[in-house]
């Protein structure tokens, strides 16, 4: 694509700091009619043109720091002005892009930055092969190293149970599919009736429930007849309680974060933690950004496309047009009212 | 040592059901002369000569279920009468014996029960050593093991920061000192300020305070200068809410029993799991039969009794006389009365 020199740069920013239980869309504010010249690219310096932006849940008002910055978020994006050896025009990045149309980042060349700019193989840009580019920030992002090094942390056994929280949202549709192929019975939670059809029906799981109208120990008694032996858990509070309670001896649960405990709810009061001495049960706290090197290495891509290409596992996305409609459709993101994971399509490759 | 065919038993037994929020030495009765014929062990049995009695305290009533039997616990025995190759007259083994004088077990030849008998090794007998026999049911036995095979689990490494609770006790006073041998700076935490003077002046640690008379967060503040890696947590509760706070990223915390949950209390609602997943912190829980192994191959024994000879370790134990006093001492020890391993001796080797 041959580009002006001059590219107009629209952009989602914080236009307030969050003080309710919920975001809402007047909390941000789209800018538009930016200039950026390309020439004017540094030394150390990228300018992207982004064509993916990845709308991530975790990134609620309590993680609001400055305004009228870009919003966070992961993109995947083309390199398109570059004073940087490492990343020249044309290279495809994945990186934090923001709710933006284009992107500058600095300070390349300075060892002790780190810019966890991450190249994405040869191979992405080639969606004839059934995988969209898109999933680089989901299936083969952040979501799928998500689930990929989770899985791996957990140390899962084939013939035993793992019960996925928020089974489909971006990283639960992957760890319920991948532990499938690991040879583990798999049940999830989900917050509506057709996600529970869709897991079961397209997504190999053994067993889901709605958590909004099955009571949830009752649930998982029907759908574990051998216990809970791994727990995925994206929730935290009163599931998590009750989890320890029942899971098995000797069970593992995977906490990557307590959704609902964020946008400054009071905590949920744990009272069973006394089960994890009892039953010699671990909680293992997961970072993402700990397990890097299976984006380096190709481990995640070499894992999970293949499964993709073949269409041994189905990732569900849900993607919308337009940078300006960012806002909306995180708002009805944190309200469950998609299915899968949420994207926004910027531009064309 | 010569017996007679008949000797005469002792028993502590279980007298009532706890309702109480403490344990009283009312809830006991102590029975005695009852005889036991030595020649009447049976094909497949062993009857024991109690040495050494181990009070624990994860035997509160909660734990109580039958009336009338002999009181939980761990001892040293010799075999004095046998009807089983594997335990001949004279052997040395550490099982629950139970608070009683002689004990009669059963079943050994019944490839579907488990005895739990551990034969120990021959110079368990040789105290010339400067190591008591005693040992094998505190530095060198369950509580030994618990500290041993707890700090394999947190897989500790030189340099960082251990924080100990309930540091002067059986396992504590063995954690610290070994995680000190590996290198780590080690911090603890007891009931009383001789407790704390003994654990910096004759057991190594780097520093401890007492948390009946600082406050925990300035107390370990001030002594982990560069913030706590692991905690081996014995209390639960609150300390372990503030630790999930303070604990530095990546940081390990091994539960091996909550003692401030026992004893029928409303659980303590922790409020802190959610820095979990934002520092990738893990809790790992401890079940001390889950690692036996240390005791089948030698590498309790091999560890830690070189140590104990060369007194570059220094176990604390205290040790009272007669078993009809173990219920006075059970409750004594419970209200923090004690320093150090709690041992009962109920004869001579």
């Amino acid at each position: 694509m041959t580009l002006p020199n001059i590219v107009s740069n629209t952009r989602v920013v914080r236009a307030s700091y969050a003080n309710k239980a919920r975001v809402t869309e007047a909390q941000f504010r789209v800018e538009s009619n930016l200039e950026i010249d390309l020439s004017s690219v540094k030394e150390g310096e990228v300018i992207l043109r982004n064509l993916y932006l990845s709308l991530d849940p975790c990134e609620t008002p309590a993680a609001w720091r400055t305004l009228n910055d870009p919003f966070y978020g992961l993109g995947v994006a083309e390199v398109i002005a570059s004073g940087c050896e490492k990343y020249p025009v044309g290279t495809l990045v994945s990186v934090n892009t923001g709710y933006e149309k284009y992107t500058r980042i600095a300070g390349l060349n300075d060892p002790n930055t780190s810019s966890d700019i991450r190249v994405l193989p040869a191979h992405a840009r080639d969606e004839s092969t059934g995988v969209p580019l898109s999933n680089y920030i989901s299936a083969l992002g952040m979501p799928g190293l998500t689930a990929f090094a989770g899985l791996k942390v957990l140390d899962i056994e084939a013939g035993k149970t793992i019960f996925v929280g928020s089974a489909a949202g971006g990283v639960g549709q992957l760890v319920g599919q991948l532990a499938k192929t690991q040879g583990l019975r798999v049940i999830g939670s989900a917050g509506s009736d057709e996600k529970v059809s869709y897991l079961v029906e397209k997504q190999h799981f053994d067993g889901a429930f709605n958590y909004k109208t099955e009571n949830a120990r009752e649930a998982l008694t029907r759908l574990a007849p051998n216990g809970i032996d791994y727990y995925y858990d994206t929730v935290g509070g009163e599931i998590l309680d009750l989890v320890l309670e029942i899971i098995n001896d000797k069970g593992k649960i995977l906490s990557i974060g307590m959704v609902s405990q964020e946008n400054g709810k009071e905590p949920y009061p744990i009272r069973n933690l006394n089960y994890i001495a009892r039953k010699g049960v671990s909680i293992l706290g997961f970072i993402y950004w700990h397990h890097l090197q299976y984006f380096a290495n190709g481990e995640l891509d070499g894992t999970i496309r293949p499964l993709l290409e073949r269409k041994e596992i189905n990732y569900r996305e849900e993607v919308f047009d337009g940078i300006e409609n960012a806002p909306k459709h995180f708002v009805n993101m944190l309200d469950g009212k998609y299915a899968g994971k949420v994207v926004i399509k910027i531009a064309d490759l």
